[in-house]
């Protein structure tokens, strides 16, 4: 269900096929928590270039329920998002946001963080509700390990989530509509992630996840793993990095053959002010008195509604007064820029000059490294 | 340079004419307080129908300052709006924002709600902060009294708004490019209102409103002084009723001959969950749970990206995980239901039927007064 058109070095061209359309690759989908990515209605997100949105098992398991959006016709019409549609497992958000819980063979059982509800999530279970939703993309039920466990604890997390991977792949009810992709763990470890890899592998899975990334680890960790995980997955399917990233962590990945990515990144920093832009600095913070006078749109190559009507003065007004036209300017650029750095990495792989944008992109970053640019 | 081009009754057809553009009338303003109609972007209120928005002087002094605003282009630029803009005076936010203020001859004394800085605002003051933003037309500035004010009082305070109103007419520096409004007071008290008409009439503004309407008082109260007030004001010059008010108060008002209208109602409620529809019940609130499955758009005579995309099973959703689209959809719902309605109102009046429509959510509105839908 991968089709790759073209190569430059590990970094991959290519399209995936849904029920509900294709979307090209590399591709970023932006998250939408609880069937809303925040602050954008869905006319806006097709504009800004959204192929594939994500949404949270987990949220919407709580709140409607997946029986109601199934009785509702499923996920595409409750949300009027017609096209391809991935959701999480439900795990991730179990082991962040529940701190009491209980851990064993058959699954999790946990409190709602919103009313302390006893709840109970298996494979089979988040199958069942990914199923539901009417998803065109479901992920393997995991466990999530913190970033910072120990060697041999990893070690045991992994077998775990083997044997639920398994269970997810039996689950299965309707495989030609809902398709599979398994998740592979191993923390910072390369004979972790090697013997993940290998293990998820085996599994027929539709693609292949790597989980794990961006949750607390060094940033040269991060790239340690990417430097290798990425290749000892399946070649012939779509490789997805979950929860990453900067548009350099994208870059990186690119660069070591990853497909797909999501990220709250966008639309998080934008609520918070940030506006990710091309040029000399990566990103600029618009609550800064800098920009009070400055007339100048936050990029000036980018296409959206902010940058093509507002100037970053008034964007910075927005931000002082609390308007909250701030946030939702700001997330709809900011997921406008990362469709954007998508669309580019995929024309250079197209004309195989992936190798200069990917050198731009590191030399923009190098910079936030180096202190200068905070 | 407001030219009327048809009446029905006392109900009148015209457009007003200023350095950018015309809009018709009868119009409503959706309230752009600080240089923002909350949660719509200019483009989206373009095609919800806006023609003239309204800005609030007393924030815009505060933050970010006439100076700014001046400095940048102007109010135009400056929130990306190319349409006529029209500007309070301030008055009406110093009298209800701040509990310390002194009122004197000269002007009004008082601390800042932000920052507790002391400030001084005067007919002189105001017409020179409503200039410096470069609006296309300007309030006088005027004593706003309490709803519930005695008669003596109101009488007091009627003399003082016509001294400051004569203040603020020599207060003009660019007469041909921010045209003037007076403003008549006078509570609910027909001598007063009468007076208040007269006094106003005698001096040389661009157009003339009625002030200190849904305030507090009594729906009676504001129908009753609607139903000559109007006609007591130059019947030459627009006519316009400061900060009113539902569906319903906005056909009284025509209905009595007046052309211009602003409130926060739409964006306010929108925020809420309440929803302007037409059909038997004027209003829904979207928290209610009997929309959970209600798969209606809010309006389905409606034309705004929430009823075209999203479903009241969805937007009760949005309000019940409190996502931020739940709101913005409802703001741009209610500020298109609102043009709407007034250019169902201008139509009217252009086919001899304004007393129809009229009856028409008279009778939608007599169902919320008997209760039967709350």
């Amino acid at each position: 269900m991968h089709k790759l058109l073209k190569t430059d070095g590990q970094a991959r061209r290519g399209y995936f096929e849904t029920g509900h359309g294709i979307f090209q690759t590399p591709n970023f989908m932006p998250v939408g928590t609880k069937a809303s990515v925040k602050g954008i209605d869905c006319q806006r997100l097709r504009e800004a270039g959204t192929e594939i949105t994500l949404v949270n098992t987990y949220h919407l398991w709580l709140r409607p329920g997946p029986e109601l959006i199934q009785e509702l016709g499923g996920i595409h019409k409750f949300a009027s998002w017609g096209g391809p549609i991935l959701s999480d497992s439900g795990g991730f958000q179990v082991f962040s946001l529940n701190s009491l819980r209980k851990l064993e063979e058959a699954g999790v059982t946990f409190s709602s963080h919103l009313d302390g509800t006893k709840m109970f999530l298996s494979p089979e279970k988040s199958i069942e509700i990914q199923e539901m939703l009417g998803v065109d993309i479901a992920m393997a039920f995991d466990e999530c390990p913190p970033g910072d466990l120990p060697h041999d604890k990893v070690k045991q997390s992994l077998e775990l989530t083997y044997r639920w991977a398994e269970r997810s792949v039996a689950a299965r009810k309707v495989p030609e509509k809902t398709k599979l992709f398994g998740i592979a763990q191993g923390g910072i470890f390369k004979d972790l992630r090697t013997k993940a890899a290998e293990m998820v592998s085996s599994l027929p899975f539709d693609g292949y996840a790597i989980g794990g990334l961006s949750v607390g680890e060094k940033k040269e960790d991060m790239y340690d793993v990417l430097s290798y995980h990425p290749q000892q997955l399946p070649a012939d399917k779509i490789r997805y990095v979950m929860g990453v990233g900067t548009p350099e962590d994208i870059v990186e990945a690119v660069n070591n053959g990853v497909d797909l990515f999501d990220c709250v990144m966008p639309t998080r920093s934008g609520r918070f002010g940030r506006a990710f832009i091309s040029g000399d600095e990566p990103y600029i913070n618009m609550r800064g008195s800098r920009f009070k006078k400055d007339l100048r749109p936050l990029d000036e190559n980018c296409s959206c509604i902010a940058c093509q009507r507002y100037s970053r003065a008034y964007i910075h007004h927005l931000f002082q007064v609390e308007e909250m036209l701030g946030p939702t300017m700001l997330s709809l650029h900011n997921v406008t820029f990362f469709l954007t750095h998508l669309a580019k990495i995929r024309a250079a792989i197209e004309t195989g000059s992936f190798g200069s944008y990917y050198s731009l992109i590191k030399e923009q970053w190098r910079k936030v490294t180096l202190g200068k640019n905070k």
